[in-house]
C-alpha cells in the first residue's frame, strides 16, 4: 500500500516512487506592480524573493527525480525530514514548524473527481516564499494562477502567507463538489431502497461507505492542521491572513460535518435495507406457510382415499362405498380448510 | 446540495443563489422613549444609531440581490468573508469576532414546522446595531417586534446586545414545538409497534431518524456558538445580557438532551421492530414446520398404500388384502402422529 | 411534551402549567436552640433570617399560582429567569449563580417509586435562607424535617448551606431504591431468558431500557451540577459543607455507574434473547428440512408406483408386475432413506 | 442489591449489614529493628505509633459491629463520612483527602478466584499509621505480612506510605490471575466456535461478558484513584513511594487494557457465533429448497397419472394407454429434473 | 497468558520466564572518529562512556538469566522497578523518568512478520549510554548497526539520544510492512466477498480483526510514549533529536490511522458478508416458496382425482366419468397455475 524506505534507514533518505512522474518546475515572482511567470524553470534559476514586498512561488509537479527535490530543498535550506515526507506521498495533512520555515501537507481531492483517491500536496513556506510539490499534473490552482496573472482581488498586494492561504483554500474547497456527488448518490439509493431494494443498492452503499471513510481520513487531519496553523506564532502568518485561515478552518469543519452526516445516513440506509429484507423474508415465509399449511391436510385426505385396500373386507375404507362418500370427503376438506383460514385470520396473517 | 463558488475563487466573492428571493429591508430605530419602524426601507436610507441609547435593527429578508448585500455590508463596514457567508446559505451556526463587529449565524427551524429543513439567519452586531439577514419571509421574530412596538418587558430600555439575545432566543425556542411533534410521533409509533408492527412503522422511524440527524446538526453547533458568545470579552455583550445568554445556552443544552434521547428511543424502536419481526418469523416457521412434519409422514403412508403393485404375487402389498388393513394403516398413522405431537410438545413448540 | 411560553416571549414571563397544584407554603426558622415550624404560612409572613446563626427554610409545594411564585421571588430578590425555570418544570438539574443567590434544580425520583417519571425540585440558596419549590405533595424530605424538629445530628447547628446539602442528599439517595428495583427486574428477566425466552421478556427489556434512559437523563446532569457546586467560590458553600457535598457527588458517580452497568446488561440481554431466537429458528428449520428431505423422495417413489399406466404394454411399469415388486420398491425407499440419514449425520444435524 | 440507610438519614450514620461478620483486629507495630504482631487485639489497646520511624498497621476483618468501627474511627479521629463508607460496602475505588488522613477504597478480587464478586477493602492512612477494613477473612496480604515478619525487601525500613503502597499493590496484582483464567476460557470457547458452535458457547460468552463488565467497574476507578493519589501533595506520599505507586498505576492501565481487549474479543466471538448460525441456516435452507424444488414437480407428474378418469372417453388421459406412456412419463420427469439441476448449478447452489 | 510474580511479592523481584533464552551481550562504543564493537561481551567488561562525545550501546538479547540482568542494572544504577519490567515481558510501551535515566519500553513487530505477536524491547537511556534488552535474536536494528559501522548519515556524530531515536524509529517503521500485508489480505477478501462469499472469508475476517486488535494495543501506547518523550525536559533529549522524535510520533499517528481504517473496513466487510447472506437467504426462500406455492395446489387437484370412491353412486366423483373430465381437470390446474403466476408477478418475485 505505501512504499517507504526499509525500517532503520537513516532519516532524510529520499527514495522516489519508481512510478512517479518526472518533475517540471513553474516559477512565479510578483509584487503589487509586477508579475513574472516562468514555465519549466531550471532548478538553478530559482531565485528567492529580492525584496520584502516580493512573493516567490515555486510549483513543482511530479516527484520522479529525488535528486532534484533534494537540490531544491538544499537551495532553500529545508529540513531533510520534511523533504523525505515530500517524496513519501502517504502523509496525513499536517503542519511542521522548522524554525525558519513551515512545512504543510494537504491532500487534494482528485481534480477529475474520480473518487476517493487523493493526491499529496506538500507546501513550504518561508517569508516571501511558497514552494509546492504535487504528485501529478492537473490541480485546482488554476483560479489562483489567474488571480495572480490578472491581479484580481487582494492576492497580488499581500505577502506570501496569503498565497499559502489561497492554495490551501483551493484544496479544501475542492472537496465540496466531490461530496455533492456523494450526496446525490445517497439520495438516488435512498429512493431505490424505498421503492425496490435490490442487492445492488447494498453494494453501492458499502463502496460509498469506504469512500467516505477515505475522505474522512483526508479531511479530519486537515482541520487539525489548520487549527495548528492558527495557533502558530505570528512569525509566519500575519493577523490579517489569520482571519482568512479561520474561514478555511470553518470550511473543514463544515466538510467534516457533511462527511459524518453522510456516514450516518449510509449506515441508516444499510440498516433500512436489511430491515426491508427481513420484512420481505417474513412476508415470503408467511405465504409459504399459508400455502403449505392449507394444502398439506387437504392432500393428506385425498391421498387417504387413494389407498387401494381390498374392498372385500367391510373394515377396509367403507367410506369409499358410501353413496355420499365423495361429498363427505369434500365437506371434510372444506371444514379443514375453513378452520385453517380462520386460524390464519386470527393470527393476523392476511393483513400485510 | 450546496451551491458555492468554484474552488480557488477569491474570498469575499458573493455569488447569489439563482433561486433566492429579492430582498426587502425593514428598519427599526428605538430607544426607551421613541420607536421608529420603516418597512421596505431603501438601502441608502439605513442610518446608524445617532446616540448611545439608540438601537438600530435592520432586517433584510431575501438574499437574491448580492449587490445589495454587498452595499449594505460596505455601508456598515462588515468583513467580506462574513458577507460571503451570508449569501452562502449552508453555514453552521457560529460566531465570528471581526474586532469591530460580531458575525453570528443561527439556523431557524422552518416556522411552518414542515420538517427538518432549516433556514439560515445571519446576524451582525456592532454597538447599538443589529443586522439580520433571512432567506425567506416568515419567521419567529413577530413576538420580538411586538415587544419593541409596545415597549413590553425590558427590551426597549436595553442596548443592542439584548436585542441580539432576544432574536437568538426566539430562534432557539422555535425548536421546541418541532421536537414536541417528533415526540408525539414517537409515542404513536411505539404504540403501533407493540400492537401491530407494520413495515410502515419502520419507514417512519427511518425518516424520523434522518430528521433528528438534521436537527442535531443545527442544534449542536448552536450550543457551541452560544458558549463562544459567553466567552467573548465584554465589548459586545454586557454582563447583564450575559445572564440571559446563559439561559439560552441552557435551552440549547436541553434541546440537545431531547434530540439525543429521541435518537436513542428511535434506535431502540427500530431494534424492537426488528426483534418483533424475528419473533414473528420464528412463530411462522414453527407453524410451517409443525404442519409439514405432521403431515409428511402421514401422506407418505397413504401414498404407500396407493401403489398399484400386482396383487397376484403374495409378496406385493399383502397389507391391502388384510381384513383389517385399513384400520391397521389408520393406527400406524395415529401412532406416528401421536409420536410427532409428543416430540413437538417436548420441544415446547405449542407454548407460544 | 413540555409546555413553555411561545418562542420570542419576553424572558421572565411565568406561565403556569394549567394542571399544576395550588401551592401551600411551609415555613421553618431554626438555630441551634430554637425551632419554629409553620404549616400553610401566608406568603406575606415569610421573614428572612433575623441573625447570622438562624436558618430559614421556605418549602413551597405546588406551582399552580404563578403570581404567588413571582411574589415570593420578588420578596427575596430572586432573578426572573430563575423564577421562569421554577414554573417551567422540565429543567435539567443545574446550578446557577446569580451573585447574591444560588439557584439549584434537581429532579426527585417519584417517591412512590412508580417509575421513570421525576419531579422537578427548585432550590434557592442565599446566606441563611433555603427556598424549595416542589411540583407535588409527597417527597423524600421527611427524615430531614425530623432531624430539624428533634435536633438530631449536626443539622440544627450548621448554616443554610448544610440544609441545602441535606436536601440534595435526600433527593440523590432517593434514586437508590428505584435502581435496586430495576436490578431485581433485570435478574428476573435474565433467569427467564435462560430458561424460556418469551416475547414478553423482550418487551420488558425494551421498556426497562427506556426507563434507564430517563433515569440517566436525570442523574448525569445532577453530577455535573454537584461538580459545579463544588467549584463555586466559598461565598455560598463553606469548606465544612463542601466535604459533605463531595460525598453526594460521590453518590451520583455511583448512581451513574449503576445506571450505565444496567444499560449494558440490558443491551446484553436483548442480544442474548435475539441470539436465542436465532438458535431456535435454526433448530426448527433443521427439523423441517430433515423431515421434508427425508419424506419427499420416499413419497415420490410411492407416488410413482401409484400411476395408472395401461399394463397391457410391456413398457408400462413392468415393476408392478414383478413378483417382488413391492419388496423391491420398499428396498429402494430404505436405501434412499439410509443414504439421506447418512448425509444428515455427516452434516452433523442430529447433534443439537 | 446494595443496602444503605434510608434517603435523608443524617450523614455518618453507621448501619451495618446484618449478614456481616463479627470483626477481629490484627495489630502490627514495626520499625527497621523491631516488629510486634498481635492477633485479636482489643480495640482499646490500639496504640498510635510512638516515634517517627515506627509504623502501625491495624487490620480489621469483618464489619459486623458498627459500634466497634465507630470507636476505632473516633480513636484515630477519622471523618464520619469515611466511616459510613467503610460499612456501606458498595463503594467504588476512590481516595479522599480529609486534611489529616487519607481514606482509600479498593476492591479486592475474591481471593479464591470464584468470579466477578469483589470485596471492599477500606484503608485509612495518616503519617505512621495504616488502618485496613476487610469484609471477610481471606485476603491477598499474606506475602506482605511475611515481608514485615521476615524483614524482607525494604518494607520494614520505609514509612507508612510504603505499607499503603504494598497493600494496594497486592490488591491490584490479585486481578491478574483472575484475568488469566478468563483469557483461557476465551481461547477454549473460540476453539469451540470454530469447530462446533453450540448454544452453550453463547451462554458462556454472555456470562463472561457480564463478569468482564463487573471487573471493569472495579478496575477503571482504581486507576483514577491511583492517579489522584499520585497527584496528592507530598504530605501523605513521599517522592520515593510515588515511584512505586506509579508502577501500580501502570499495572491498572495494563489490567484495563486486558479487560477491554477481552471485551472486544468476547463481542467478536458473539458476532462470529451469530454469523456462523446464519451461514448454517442458509445451508440448511438451501438443502430444503433443493429437495423441495426437485421433488415437487416430479411428484406432481406422478400424481397426475395416478388420477382415475374414466378411460372410456378418448379425451381422458390418453397417455395412460400409450404403448410407451411410462417411458414417456419417466423422460418428462428426467428432463424436468435435469432442467432443475441445471438451474441450481447455475445459481451456484452446489458449491458449499 | 502473562507470567508474573505472585500478588504481594516485594517490588523489584526478578523472576525470569523459564522458557526465556540465555542472554548474549553486544557492546558498542563510538564517537565521530572511532567505533569499537564487541560481540558476546562479558558483563564485567561493560564500560560506561569515557568522554562526553562517546556513545555506548549495550544490546542484551535473551532474558533467561535474571541475575545477569540485575547485575547489569546495578552496574549502571538503574531502578529495580524498571529492571522488574525488563523481565516481565508483557509491558505496554511506555517511558519512565527515573531522574538520572530514562526507561523506555517498545514492542517490536515480529521481524519475520509472522503475525500479531510482538516482542518487548526495553531501552535504558542515560547521557552517552543506551542499553537495550530484547527477548529473542532477530531484530530490525541491523540497518542501524550498519550506519554505526560505516558512519553513514549523522548517527556517529550525534549523542546517545539520537541513537535512542534511531532504535525507536526502526521499531516503529517495522509495523508498516506488517500492515501492508494486512491491507493486501483485506483487498483479497473484499474481492471474494463480492464475487463469491464463502464462510472462509468470514473466518479470515474474524482472525484479521483479532490481529488488528493486537496491533492496536501495541501501537496506541507507543504514540503516547512518544508524546511523553517529546514532553520530557531537555535533560535527556536534545532539541535537535526532538525534531526527529516528532517525526517518529508522526509515523505512529499514521500507523494508528491505518489500523483504525483497517478495523473499520474489516467491520464493514463482515457486515457486507452478513447482508449478502441475508440477500441469498431471501432469494433461496423465494424460490422455495414459489415452487411450493405453485405445485401444492396442482398436486392437490391431481390427488383429488386419484381417490377411489365407488363410482356406483352418481354422487361420487362424477367428474371422472365426464367425457372431457381430464381436459377439464387440466384446465382447472392451468387456471390455478396462471393465477399463482400472476400473483407472484404482482409481488415482484420474478425480478431478482
Amino acid at each position: 500500500m505505501r512504499r517507504r524506505s526499509a525500517p532503520g534507514t537513516a532519516p532524510g533518505t529520499l527514495i522516489p516512487d519508481p512510478a512517479a512522474q518526472r518533475p517540471t518546475i513553474h516559477y512565479w515572482r510578483y509584487d503589487r506592480e509586477h508579475c513574472e511567470e516562468q514555465q519549466n524553470c531550471a532548478p538553478e534559476k530559482l531565485e528567492p524573493p529580492q525584496s520584502a514586498s516580493e512573493v516567490v512561488w515555486v510549483d513543482v509537479v511530479g516527484l520522479g527525480d529525488s535528486a532534484l527535490v533534494q537540490r531544491i530543498g538544499e537551495r532553500f535550506g529545508f529540513h531533510p525530514l520534511a523533504l523525505e515526507d515530500v517524496v513519501n506521498v502517504h502523509q496525513r495533512p499536517k503542519v511542521e514548524n522548522y524554525d525558519d520555515h513551515l512545512y504543510v501537507v494537504v491532500r487534494m481531492a482528485n481534480y477529475d473527481g474520480q473518487g476517493a483517491e487523493t493526491e499529496q500536496v506538500s507546501m513550504f513556506h518561508a517569508p516571501g516564499l511558497v514552494l509546492t510539490f504535487q504528485e501529478r499534473p492537473g490541480d485546482c490552482f488554476e483560479p489562483v494562477r489567474e488571480r495572480i496573472r490578472r491581479a484580481k482581488g487582494r492576492l497580488r498586494g499581500m505577502a506570501g502567507d496569503y498565497l499559502l492561504y489561497a492554495l490551501i483554500d483551493s484544496v479544501v474547497d475542492g472537496y465540496f463538489p466531490l461530496l455533492e456527488r456523494h450526496g446525490d448518490s445517497l439520495e438516488t439509493i435512498e429512493q431505490q431502497i424505498i421503492t425496490d431494494p435490490s442487492s445492488e443498492c447494498i453494494e453501492q452503499l458499502h463502496s460509498l461507505r469506504r469512500e467516505l471513510l477515505a475522505l474522512r481520513r483526508a479531511i479530519w487531519p486537515t482541520r487539525d492542521m489548520l487549527a495548528a496553523l492558527l495557533r502558530e506564532e505570528p512569525g509566519f502568518v500575519s493577523d490579517a491572513t489569520r482571519l482568512y485561515l479561520r474561514d478555511v478552518h470553518d470550511h473543514t469543519v463544515q466538510l467534516i460535518d457533511i462527511v459524518e452526516t453522510y456516514r450516518e445516513i449510509t449506515a441508516g440506509l444499510i440498516e433500512a435495507y436489511l430491515s426491508s429484507l427481513s420484512t420481505k423474508l417474513n412476508e415470503v415465509m408467511k405465504v409459504l406457510t399459508l400455502m403449505a399449511t392449507f394444502f398439506l391436510p387437504l392432500t393428506f385426505i385425498t391421498s387417504l382415499y387413494g389407498m387401494n385396500f381390498d374392498r372385500g373386507s367391510p373394515w377396509n375404507m367403507p367410506e369409499l362405498g358410501w353413496r355420499l362418500g365423495y361429498p363427505f370427503a369434500l365437506s371434510v376438506m372444506m371444514i379443514a380448510a375453513g378452520a385453517l383460514l380462520y386460524f390464519f385470520w386470527r393470527k393476523g396473517w392476511f393483513k400485510g
